[in-house]
């Protein structure tokens, strides 16, 4: 995403609120930076290939588990609060979503 | 994947002299790195999630992008290596890298 | 899915109305169905492998794009209603489609 | 895959004689166009969205369990052929391979 992308994303949505287990998405996400560091150390020192890939397989899951996690958390919050405002808010917000989770699928 | 392991892997396939562009993909995992902190400041900050979820997308293209160029360095190292050995060591190699890409398929 | 397991979701969705463009899904999902018949032509006639995979790529894609429209109807039905329900109504479909998304995502 | 792109592949590739268990895969893919065409009954018949969405993952999963033995029969077979005649063929090949894999990873 482009910084700009992100300032508007910022000061439209911050503090929403909607992440109710915070802390335990910032523990996951320092394991996956940490998976991260630990796949340069494999590829510097040429670790076999398959080792590696399969440390990629690792963490590409952790980020989906985070990801569909974060999903959830956005749909009982955000679509839930469109639906109640009216079918035309609601379907502006589960489009955003699909298409959100289309880009997951095909990742 | 566990210490135990990755010291087997360590001690088996160290310096194997595969990958040839190392100082890219050292590049490319450290932008990986830097985009799994960003994650952690989205969260922190409590960002739209859709544009959260937008940057894990991002972030798993970018690791498959990585895999699939180690993957290609693999085959043209290792599996034509085994192939010139023989039909059944081809076979042992080429079983492992089609495990690793069920793996990558499905993660 | 088992007929027992869909003999149930008949019983009880039987005719829910949540499908508005059904000639278009029936019709994408004729041409999946000829897809699978052109794929046990293309392995009876031992086709090119990688021309077989291309195929295949292809007909992921279309059942992956069928899913996400038939997703998109049901939040706009199913969880919208129950987001009119009450929180807990809403958490409780949000939380289906979560884990056939978690299904979709993984496939 | 278009027609004339077919025709080309089965001139060039017919009866490569690479796929050894053919009637395996035969059964494999008529069971996976029934599914298909359960799938338009369950649209028909305007089942539960999330069993159809299960049905999907279902198919898609034994879509990939084939590609991925096909794959490995044309890598022992293909890959192997090429490796012995020189690193420039298996070159060849590999990125044949590994650019099928890419859209098996992202369909």
């Amino acid at each position: 995403m482009s910084d700009a992308v992100e300032a508007t994303a910022s000061a439209e949505h911050h503090h929403h609120g909607y992440i109710h287990r915070k802390d335990d998405y910032l523990k996951r996400l320092r394991r996956i930076e940490g998976q991260a560091r630990g796949l340069q150390r494999m590829v510097e020192e040429e670790k076999y290939c398959i080792d590696i890939l399969t440390q990629v397989s690792a963490m590409t899951k952790a980020l989906q588990s985070v990801s569909l996690g974060l999903l959830e958390e956005h749909m009982n919050h955000c679509v839930v609060d469109a639906a109640r405002q009216g079918d035309a808010e609601a379907a502006v917000k589960i489009k955003e979503a699909t298409d959100a989770i289309a880009r997951l699928v095909k990742s």
